[in-house]
């Protein structure tokens, strides 16, 4: 077996990045841990994020499996923001909790020379029942 | 050949309803177009909507196609706001152009007494190249 | 609007090289017609194929899905037999019917450097409602 | 925090049943391991499996992923012959070795009253990178 790539950013580094080329959703995405090929998010969750009935919306739900994805690819191959997303697929599972800020388990399945899969599952924090799954496919730029 | 459902709701009512139940989106989503088991939509983009280098976002679309797919089968089953999306598949080809609205060309493919698959393709207006297209699937509860 | 792509391929060419790569599906897979960026087959449904019901079985319509979307993209891109599936999603919808063939509806929507993706709807032949779709991403080995 | 449910057929009553139902394939796919919402099956790979070059085909990985699922299901809602495929998304990420049976380890993500979904890995025995990952949605008929 061969040890794992090691990473290019620390999680500070990253958040930084983050926070840097998404100004308008820097309140949005926390990185909560890193390590090689896999990483954790938390979205806090706001009114802005709900639907009626107080659940999370589908959007918001996207939006932080892509960043999960994105964010432990950058991690791994260092800071190029052009990184892309060519492919999702999405099944919401069970409804998110009201009040309940939105936790991502990401783990990078494949990282090749021109695609890189990442894994996602959500969850309402606290709650060990994964409300939405994800695969993300990002296609990676050449030099 | 069997003749096609008749719609339940029209244009009107339809837009209507979706300023209702989606009120912090009322000025995102237009309807364009509908007919029996087919909708056109419109995402008039803002700044809100734009990632760095002047594209539209990932959520701003998987958001457009997935209104597109509740207002048709609203059209076609009338108004019940708690159907809800199961699954989506989604693959994004070419970059929107910037400052161009995006129109999502939705057609129900499956509309079952429980499930109800729409497949979407989204459109920067007045391109006919697809810039990505998707497939939602909603869960419809029993009355 | 720019021109499309001409066929690399005649559809006399494509069936030929199909059955020279694939041998031991030669007698599954008909290429009925082909213009760019489409095509349709026909799978000659066999007992092999069937389930118990006598319907068609899952692997036998992700295999005519699969094998559409190579089709098409070799006949635009010339023989290149490497082409390798990275991703796909299918939606079954219907319940194909019993001695019947399944006839598949191919669009091809990106032909990329690296990437092609292909739209593919699958129908009993002699009826127009879908079976299944299914969206197909090929990676194109480079030169 | 809730007790997972019990299984309703043990591994080698589930074996009996796959056997029965699948007669054509009882050959191809064997119950290696069985727990609450989780199973571990093997696809004996032989020559009827293989595409030039020696690597699995596409059809085959497919049906060793759907048939996890279907199995696992069944375990837990007993023998309910029925339940059939909606959905399902796959990822091909590495080329199966040559010469390796093929490892499905699957989870059941969500067991509701109509839909459940599954999340498989597929492994080249011996080798603990993914091949390829599905998500694979059932609809179980009403009694």
């Amino acid at each position: 077996m061969t040890a794992p790539k090691p990473l290019a950013l620390s999680k500070e580094e990253l958040q930084a990045f983050l926070d840097e080329v998404f100004p308008q959703v820097r309140e949005d995405f926390v990185v909560e841990a890193l390590e090689p090929m896999a990483i954790e998010m938390r979205l806090p969750v706001r009114e802005k994020h709900l639907r009626p009935g107080g659940t999370v919306s589908g959007p918001a739900m996207f939006a932080l499996c892509d960043v999960a994805v994105y964010a432990v690819l950058l991690a791994m191959i260092g800071k190029k923001a052009l990184a892309v997303t060519t492919n999702c697929s999405l099944d919401f599972m069970r409804k998110p909790q009201a009040g309940k800020d939105l936790i991502a388990k990401c783990e990078l399945l494949k990282l090749g020379r021109v695609l890189a899969i990442g894994d996602v599952r959500l969850y309402s924090q606290g709650d060990e029942r994964p409300v939405a799954r994800a695969t993300m496919t990002y296609s990676i730029p050449p030099k």
